[in-house]
């Protein structure tokens, strides 16, 4: 398949000569869900595809295209070009790799920033009786706690209170230093779903009550499953959003409760450092975390937690 | 000289299949200061090299084998063998680029994770009336915080209180997790200063007392001048530390005064997360920061601040 993938990939390439601009559409509106994947039997190898707009299956970029790089951060450096290349591999219907074939990986692995926003649901701020933010609360997880959207969350045995916050992802496109909250938008190569999953012990009760060690454990970032380019969602910032636990419904929000929105949190870090492609937010999570319940809840081994967003999708994580 | 060096390089590879195993010494026996550089007119091409022992300039290690890697991270991941290709480029005095050349970089860019230590040092746990913690307090800059070991330290408008801090910094050289401390020394690769450069408002009153905002705008973490490996260094928790702020000596310690040493703190993060080649840790500062002298001291633009560590160099950053 690859070599007639390569072969299509030629001719498409000399249309194009010939029909110069008929792809070069602008990002905005390039309506799509971009996953990284490996094929199974080859789990090291990472790949950058697109989902089939029927479901039949996921597009490999790189065998539509062999100039595409293997992962999603230097897909996202190569800005228009990439997203061209993916909207022709869309378009094509070519190299289409079934959902049986592949082992679907976090959307993004390896960038230079996992930033977090705290306390940013007007509701969740009521459960814990904090004052509502005026300003967004920013920390981080190491990258190296990010894990697909099917794998794994391992429990730590130093942490008896490890805890689920489903919450809206996005993802950095374009590097830029103080973004104005107007073009915001644009840096934003789409949206995911993320678990910032949390061990409620470490992170508000020891290490000097900084967040980052309670947040950062392997396997606590699962993201996934496809980064939806913003075009593809009606309005980012009114889905609903929902966490279950063995099935059941333990958060159920909408992402229009969010304090501080995509725009804001892209110009406030901004000010601070200079944001690069493939950079990854999580943007809060809205009510009904364990630790706040009375009496608390956290997750034990054999917990499976599901994260929803409507129109992004959904994660589930079985707890180990 | 590209030329010359690459076929020294091809008879170089024939002597060591003739004398197969000459140049197979442990990283444990490598005496090295490896640097990352730019040559001056090429400032987006990243180069790894090796200091010449003599001072007269560093070796091109690209230059030297064409097979080597454009930077420190990806010559870590390949571990010994990096080792062994800087040890006979080294040995070989091949492949020289005199400084006058060439621009020193950080000697690492771009790592998965830059991990700090809050408190580490007993005298600075007293100058802030704070307790001696009894369990390392970990927190973290983003990776685009690096910056070189000459360059300039960019005030940010949105701060009146910019501090310094010099600190003891290594560089993690394999992969690991749940490293034991007595197995801990053999995952560094090297050791570096570096200048945890701090705005006291961001870090100690605003985001919700979470100190990674103020910890990480662009530049507030300089490093270098170059990666010097454990080998070269007699004992690395028992070197003068010092910095200098226009001249003025500041901060006058010695490593020895260290709470948590460098095996502690890769045996206590390897508990939350997988370490990784190239992740960077600044293991804390001594007395004399700014924000506790009586009254307060914070830089200003014009300043000069220079941050020493015997035996493995000083970096030199102009606040502007």
């Amino acid at each position: 398949m690859r070599v007639l993938c390569g072969l299509w990939f030629k001719l498409r390439r000399l249309r194009d000569v010939s029909f110069l601009g008929t792809f070069r559409r602008p990002l905005s509106s390039d309506a799509m869900r971009l996953v990284q994947f490996s094929r199974k039997g080859n789990e090291g190898g990472i790949r950058v595809g697109v989902e089939h707009e029927q479901g039949h299956g996921v597009i490999d970029l790189k065998a539509f295209d062999p100039s595409m790089p293997p992962t999603m951060r230097e897909f996202l450096e190569l800005g228009q070009k990439g997203m061209d290349c993916a909207q022709r591999a869309l378009s094509s219907g070519q190299c289409i790799v079934p959902h049986s074939d592949i082992t679907l990986l976090s959307p993004v692995t390896g960038p230079d920033k996992v930033v977090c926003v705290g306390m940013n649901y007007r509701d969740h701020c009521l459960e814990q009786n904090a004052p509502i933010p005026t300003e967004p609360i920013i920390f981080s997880k190491f990258p190296s706690a990010i894990t697909g959207p099917y794998d794994d969350i391992m429990l730590p045995n130093t942490s008896q209170e490890v805890d689920w916050e489903v919450e809206l992802a996005f993802v950095i496109g374009q590097k830029g230093k103080h973004i104005k909250e107007e073009e915001a938008l644009s840096y934003v190569a789409g949206f995911t779903v993320a678990n910032d999953v949390s061990a409620r012990d470490w992170q508000l009760e020891k290490n000097g009550k900084q967040w980052l060690l309670g947040k950062t454990f392997d396997t606590f970032c699962p993201l996934g499953p496809a980064l939806v380019t913003t075009a593809a969602l009606k309005d980012v910032h009114n889905l609903g959003i929902r966490c279950l636990v063995n099935g059941g419904v333990v958060q159920d929000s909408n992402t229009n409760q969010l304090i501080f929105k995509t725009e804001k949190l892209i110009a406030w870090v901004s000010q601070f450092a200079t944001l690069y492609p493939g950079d990854v937010f999580l943007t809060g999570t809205p009510p009904g975390v364990g630790v706040f319940r009375k009496p608390p809840i956290f997750l034990k081994r054999g917990d499976v937690v599901e994260c929803q967003i409507d129109e992004i999708g959904s994660i589930r994580n079985t707890v180990v």
